[in-house]
C-alpha cells in the first residue's frame, strides 16, 4: 500500500483487515448493499473474495446467496464475479455485465429493474425488507471518521444508514483530489415530513462534504489499490454522427423558436457511443455556457467542461475511458470547481428535473411506430440492461429525445417496429425519436400523425415500406382508427427474427 | 337572471352578450382553451352557440372546426356537441364523452392523450402551438375584475394567460359561496426560473382566491345558469366492494408493519365506482385524520369529510352527484375549510406528489401477468378516455394502485392477460394490483414471481388456468427467461375477442 494511509481515523484504522476475513462476515441469506454506479466507485475486493468464499462454500454443500443492491451498473469484480458462482439471490436496481445478464436470462438469477430514482426511498420504507450489510468503496476516512466519496456516489448514503454492519474499501487507487467534490444531501425523509429539496440550478451545493457514518457500525476496512472499469468507448461512428448532427439541428431550431434559451437547458445524456457523439457534436457546436444535470459524466463532457463550452456539470458517477480518468486525476482542482456528485435520489430526483427543465437524451432498443419505447428487452424477454434513470429524465425533463441507429445487427433488425416488445416509455412520455435517417418530433401529434412522422423519418428505407404497409392495412382493418393495430401481427416481425435471424 | 349581478366589475359589465354572438368571436381553425374537468366547471353556453354557428357555416360550405383544450373531461354540452357536428379539429388533454370518443375511434376526430401534469408546462413552452380563446366558466367578476372561479379549475389560469381573448361565462348556478375556496398559484415560471414549489402539507394555501385576467383581454362575457354534469355514480356493487375490502386490509397491514403512518399518506382517488366504493370502506374502517391530495372530489371524499374521517382535501375539480352538490352548497362553509381548489399544473405536480408521498389509487381496463397497465385502449386500438392523470401520481407517488374487476363484459372479458395491448404504465411503475379475487402486491418481486402472483390473487378462476398454462409454457419456451412470453401468442387473447366476442 501507498503511503501516507488514507485511513486517519484511528478508530476505524484498527478495523482493517483483508478482503477474504471481511468477505467471512457477510452471511448467506443477507441483503448486501453495494457501491458502484456505471462502472465507477464499486468495490473491487470484497466482491471477488466474497464469490471465492461462496465457491468453497458451495463445495461443502451449502447454497450460499445474497442479494445485491447497488447504484446501477458495476464491473465484472462485482457482477461478474458473483454472478460467476451463482452467488446472487437477486440483483437491483440495474445491471450491465455480461454473465449477470445470461444467468438473468436462464433463469439462474432474480432480477428487479427500477426506475433509480425509486431505489433510495423504495428501501427506506422497508418495501425490499431489511438491508443487512453496505460494502462501501471510498477515497479515504478523516480523522474525525466521516467517509470520502469514491468516483461514484449511487445509494451509499442510503446503504449506510439502513444497514447495520458497514464494510468499507479505502481505494487508494482514487484521486486524493476527489475529497471536496461530492455534495450528500442529508435532508431526505419519508412522507410526511419532505421538504422541498433546496436546488434551483444545477450547481448548487447543499449537502456534506463526505458520507457519514457511525464507526460502530463498521465491521471491516479493507486497503485497495484498483482502478475503476474504466472502459473506453468507441470514437463515434458514421451514424452516432449523423444521430448528433439531427439532434444539434433540431436544438437550433428550437433556440430560435424561443423555445429553448441560448444556452438550452441542463442536459441529461445516457452512457455510450451515441451519448459522446452527442457531446462531441456540442463541444464544436454554436452552444456556450451549457450546463448538465445528469446521471454520470463520460468523456464526452469532460472535454466539454475543459473546453468551456460546458461550465458546470452535476452527476452521481463518472464513467471514463483510462485517458479521461488520468486527465481528471492530473487536473483535479480545475474539474472540482465545475462538477459535483451528488446522491442518486438527488441525480435523479423528479423534482428537481422537472425544476431545473432538463433535456433527457437517452439511447433505446427500439421504438414503435406510435412512439413507445423499448429501453430494456431484446425481443420481449430477454433483459439488456435495464431501464435505470431514463425513466426519471424523460417523465419529467423538458423535453425527452430517445435515440438509435435505425437498424441492428447489420441491418437485421429494425429499431422501428410495428409494436415494441416491451414498453419503458410511453407514448405519453416520449417527444423526440431520432436515428441516422432523421429526427421524429412528436409533439403536438396524434397516434396516426406520429406514425407517418417516425415512419418517414426514422425508420431505415429497407424497412419503410413494410412499416407503411402495416400502417395502412392498420388502418384500413375497421380496428379502431385512434391507435391503429392489428393485433395478428403486431409483433410479427420480433417472431420472424427469433425463427430466422432476420426481421 | 337571478339578481343581484354576478358580474360585479363595471368594465366587464358592459361586455355581456348572447351565447349566439360570443361564438361567433371564435373563428374557425383556432385553438381554444376552455375550462372544464371531469364535468365540472364546463362552459355551458358557448360551446353549444358554437356548434350550432358550426352547424350552419358547414351548411354554408365551410369547413369550420377548432380545436379544443381543456382541463379533462367535460360534458355532452362541450365535448358532445361539438363532436356531433364534427367541429373538433384537435381534442386534448383528456375526454369521455361518447360523441367525442365514437368520432375519435372512427377516424373523424383527432385527440391526443397527455399527462395532466404536462399540459400547463407544455402549452407555456409553445409545443403545441399558439392558443387563440379562451373560454372560461367562472361564478362570479368582483369589483376590481377579479375571476372568481367555478367548480374546478383545470388549467383556466394558463389559458387566460396564454390567450388573446378571453370568453368568460358567469354561471349564477353555481354556489356563491364558492369564493375564496380557490388557491391559484402564479408563482410557476419556465425553465430555468423554476423556484420550489412551496408545499409539504395538502391543506396549505401559497396563491391566490381568484383567476387574474386583464379585462381588456375579455370580448365576451355571458350569463348562464345551468348546473355541472353531476352524474350519479351507480352504488357500490359486490365486486367493487370486494375491491374495497382488499385495499383496506392492505393499508392496515402496512400500518401494521410501520409501512404507513397510522392516517395514511395524502390519498389520491380515480373517478369511478370502485374509486368511490374505497372511499365508502375507509369512511367506515380505523383510520383517522386522513388526507386527500388529488384531482377530483367525489360523493364519497364529501362524505368523509362530513363524517371527519378526512380532516382535508385538496383537488382541481368536483365532480358530484346532484344530491351531494347540494349538500356542498348548502355546507359550503363547512366545506370550505376543509377544501383547497388548485390548478391542475399544482394538484398533479410531479413533485408535489413525491413529496407528499401520495396514495394513488386509479382504475385501469387491463393489466398483464407481469404487471403492465393498460388505462385507455380496448383491444389496443380503441381509445375509453385518456390516461388523465394517473401517470402522474402512479410515477410520483409513494404507493401505485390499480384496480379493476377481474372479468368485463359478463365475464367475456378477462382483465388480467398474458399481455396488454396497450402500455400506460410500465410494470416500473405499479406496485399493487387489485380486483375482486385478491390483492398483489409486486413490491420487491423480480417478473416471473411478479406473474405468479398476479395470476393467484387477481386473475378470476375461469381464466386462471389459462393464464397459468401460458406463463409456463413462456418459461419452458427457451425463450428469455427474465420476462417469459410467447410472442406469437401473447396479444392472441384479445384477438380471439375481437374475432368471437370471447378471450
Amino acid at each position: 500500500m501507498t503511503t501516507p494511509s488514507r485511513i486517519r481515523c484511528p478508530k476505524l484504522s484498527k478495523r482493517v483487515m483483508s478482503a477474504d476475513e471481511a468477505a467471512t462476515l457477510i452471511p448467506s441469506g443477507v441483503n448486501v448493499g453495494m457501491s458502484g454506479f456505471t462502472g465507477a466507485g464499486y468495490p473491487k475486493a470484497v466482491p471477488v473474495a466474497l464469490a471465492d468464499h461462496i465457491r468453497r462454500q458451495r463445495a461443502d454443500g451449502e447454497n450460499y446467496r445474497v442479494s445485491v443492491w447497488t447504484g446501477a451498473s458495476t464491473a465484472p469484480e462485482l457482477d461478474g464475479a458473483l454472478a460467476e458462482v451463482d452467488g446472487i439471490e437477486m440483483r437491483l436496481p440495474y445491471q450491465s455485465d455480461p454473465v449477470c445478464r445470461q444467468k438473468i436470462n436462464d433463469g439462474q438469477m432474480s432480477y428487479m429493474d427500477i426506475h433509480l430514482s425509486h431505489v433510495a426511498q423504495h428501501v427506506w420504507s422497508g418495501f425490499f425488507g431489511k438491508l443487512d450489510i453496505a460494502v462501501i468503496e471510498v477515497a479515504g476516512i478523516t480523522e474525525d471518521g466521516r467517509l470520502i466519496p469514491s468516483s461514484s456516489i449511487g445509494n451509499n448514503k442510503t446503504w449506510i444508514d439502513q444497514a447495520d454492519r458497514v464494510i468499507l474499501e479505502v481505494n487508494y487507487g482514487q484521486s486524493a483530489g476527489l475529497e471536496g467534490m461530492h455534495d450528500v444531501y442529508y435532508g431526505t425523509a419519508l412522507p410526511p415530513r419532505r421538504k422541498p429539496i433546496p436546488i434551483t440550478h444545477p450547481d448548487e451545493r447543499f449537502g456534506e462534504k463526505y458520507l457519514l457514518c457511525p464507526p460502530e457500525k463498521v465491521i471491516a476496512v479493507v486497503e485497495t489499490d484498483a482502478p475503476d472499469r474504466n472502459s473506453k468507448f468507441a470514437d463515434p461512428d458514421d451514424n452516432s454522427r449523423r444521430i448528433a448532427d439531427h439532434l444539434l439541428k433540431f436544438f437550433q431550431q428550437e433556440v430560435e423558436q424561443k423555445r429553448l434559451p441560448k444556452n438550452l437547458l441542463p442536459l441529461q445524456s445516457g452512457v455510450g457511443n451515441i451519448a459522446n457523439a452527442v457531446m462531441a457534436g456540442l463541444n464544436e457546436g454554436p452552444f456556450d455556457n451549457l450546463s448538465a444535470y445528469t446521471e454520470v459524466l463520460q468523456d464526452g463532457m469532460l472535454a466539454m467542461l475543459k473546453s468551456g463550452k460546458l461550465a458546470t456539470a452535476s452527476a452521481t458517477a463518472f464513467s471514463l475511458s483510462p485517458e479521461a480518468n488520468q486527465d481528471l486525476a492530473d487536473n483535479i482542482e480545475f474539474y472540482k470547481d465545475r462538477i459535483v456528485l451528488r446522491t442518486q435520489e438527488i441525480s435523479n430526483h423528479p423534482e428537481v428535473i422537472r425544476r431545473l427543465g432538463v433535456i433527457a437524451m437517452n439511447g433505446m432498443i427500439e421504438a414503435d411506430i406510435y412512439g413507445n419505447v423499448n429501453s430494456t428487452h431484446v425481443m420481449g424477454t430477454r433483459i439488456m440492461n435495464g431501464i435505470g434513470g431514463s425513466g426519471d429524465f424523460a417523465r419529467n425533463g423538458y423535453l425527452s429525445v430517445f435515440m438509435t441507429p435505425s437498424t441492428a445487427r447489420n441491418g437485421a433488425i429494425s429499431t422501428i417496429v410495428p409494436m415494441v416488445s416491451h414498453v419503458d416509455h410511453t407514448e405519453h412520455d416520449v417527444q423526440i425519436v431520432v436515428t441516422e435517417q432523421g429526427l421524429a418530433d412528436l409533439r403536438g401529434l396524434p397516434p396516426r400523425r406520429r406514425a407517418l412522422e417516425i415512419i418517414e423519418k426514422c425508420a431505415h428505407p429497407d424497412f419503410r415500406p413494410r412499416l407503411k404497409d402495416y400502417f395502412e392495412r392498420a388502418c384500413a382493418s375497421g380496428r379502431g382508427m385512434h391507435t391503429p393495430h392489428l393485433l395478428e401481427e403486431a409483433l410479427s416481425w420480433h417472431c420472424h427474427f427469433e425463427q430466422n435471424g432476420q426481421m
